[in-house]
């Protein structure tokens, strides 16, 4: 039984269309700007549905209200699914004084949900701060598929070491070669930045990260493998965070961006539907 | 020590002035509106002071995140003082499948906070959702104070039976004499809202109350004393939760018009600064 919030109403149509039961929900907003939160239905197990993309805030509060309603409808196991995951990035004390703010979240959604089933995340040691069950799905499956025609048998690149085990899912699935790339600082102002070990001349190449924010990592991988004889080049990200205009920039320096639909955006072009119906 | 949250930043003079010593912070947001928080400062105990009004969720998520980052910290005692606390209305489910929103508000500040101090809670009785020592501090001090002179020998009236204790409190107080108005349906389609066992005529009146909203219960009973012959008629309230054009129509329906800056409105002009520092 699956319950919609307010970050998950563009899963819903497709939930539906293969096959998801799916409870009725009242959301909206008090004229003071509080959440009002109302299930229709009853029954002993839900797995509700909510991204936390911006405003953030709001929706984290309401799937808290969300795990209170349902408890008190009396309601005993409880999943969330929240495929992209707000406050990811703040996962450790760069600075003295800063939380680990993915923590926090983490701990509140624990208060009502037993499990917890996240995309792609960020940093995913931090799904220990969750007190139940964590899970991190991996969008290689749906990545793969998507681009496996497009890419032909070109290789798979991460725009930095850290994202290394993204470009190698996405490769294994398709059987294709990968890397990353390195940046090198070559002089005080320069930094070289070039995939390592890798020949990517006459190759399509399909470039994979977990957020996309500026692009601008993007649209410089971009220009470098073009100057190093690439064939096409393929943007593909779970999380579609843009920053204003970055969608327009980074489409007209590669020759197609694609993002899955853990967050609603113009080129959220890949489901991730089919994964949250297996869990 | 004090740590002032966005929903505190309205103190923030008035507890320097009188004494209070406050911990530097660094609150704001990322572009992709994720909110950053950093104490700068350490110690063992803390007092953050916040109060969620809106946008409430973001407040209440920052408290969190302060929570957290003072316990990364080593801070091991925390207070919060959070004067207006959002979702204090949502107390009871009332439809069936509602969520107590309040509890999950009370349980979320429980897991960084051991003491919880709220101003006149709507229902004084959900604190015992808040998982640590929590505290209601009624504001009939600073209430009476204010309006003492103004009052003189006039009375102290509640908008309904619900309120009574908030207008005993004040009256008290200041020794003088309390009730409350009643509704008494009169026909299908007519209520009479009238002051219960007390005489009007020829006194001053103060209305108290917890929150004023639109301020059509305090407009209403406003004609009802002028047509009962009192004196100047005065609202006093704890919350200024004001909807659009409340605090105009209000104000030029009754002699004055003054709430606590628990909320910083433009008739906030009663402070609690000195009852936060005697926490």
């Amino acid at each position: 039984m699956f319950v919609i919030g307010s970050g998950g109403r563009h899963f819903e149509k497709e939930l539906r269309e293969l096959g998801g039961e799916v409870l009725e929900v009242e959301l909206r907003k008090f004229p003071d700007g509080e959440k009002y939160v109302r299930v229709l239905g009853s029954g002993k197990e839900a797995t509700v549905v909510s991204s936390t993309f911006a405003p953030q805030d709001e929706k984290i509060v309401e799937l808290l209200l969300i795990g209170d309603a349902l408890r008190e409808s009396g309601f005993q196991r409880l999943r969330a699914v929240v495929p992209y995951f707000a406050y990811s990035r703040q996962d450790r004390v760069t600075k003295e004084g800063e939380p680990i703010s993915v923590r926090a979240i983490m701990k509140a959604l624990g208060l009502y949900y037993d499990e917890l089933y996240v995309f792609d995340l960020h940093n995913p040691e931090t799904l220990r701060y969750f007190p139940g069950k964590g899970i991190n799905v991996s969008p290689a499956g749906v990545l793969a598929k998507y681009f496996a025609e497009k890419l032909g048998d070109g290789i798979v690149l991460a725009p930095d070491r850290g994202a290394l085990n993204r470009a190698r899912a996405v490769a294994e699935k398709l059987g294709l070669e990968y890397s990353h790339f390195e940046k090198r600082r070559i002089s005080p102002t320069e930094v070289e930045m070039r995939p390592v070990d890798i020949d990517v001349r006459g190759k399509n190449v399909l470039i994979v990260d977990d957020i996309i924010s500026t692009g601008g990592t993007m649209i410089r991988a971009s220009e470098i493998l073009k100057k190093l004889g690439a064939g096409k080049i393929f943007v593909g990200v779970t999380h579609g965070v843009f920053a204003e205009g970055a969608i327009k920039r980074v489409s007209e320096a590669v020759d197609e961006l694609a993002v899955t639909n853990t967050i609603p955006t113009p080129v959220s072009r890949i489901s991730i539907v089919p994964e949250i119906l297996r869990l």
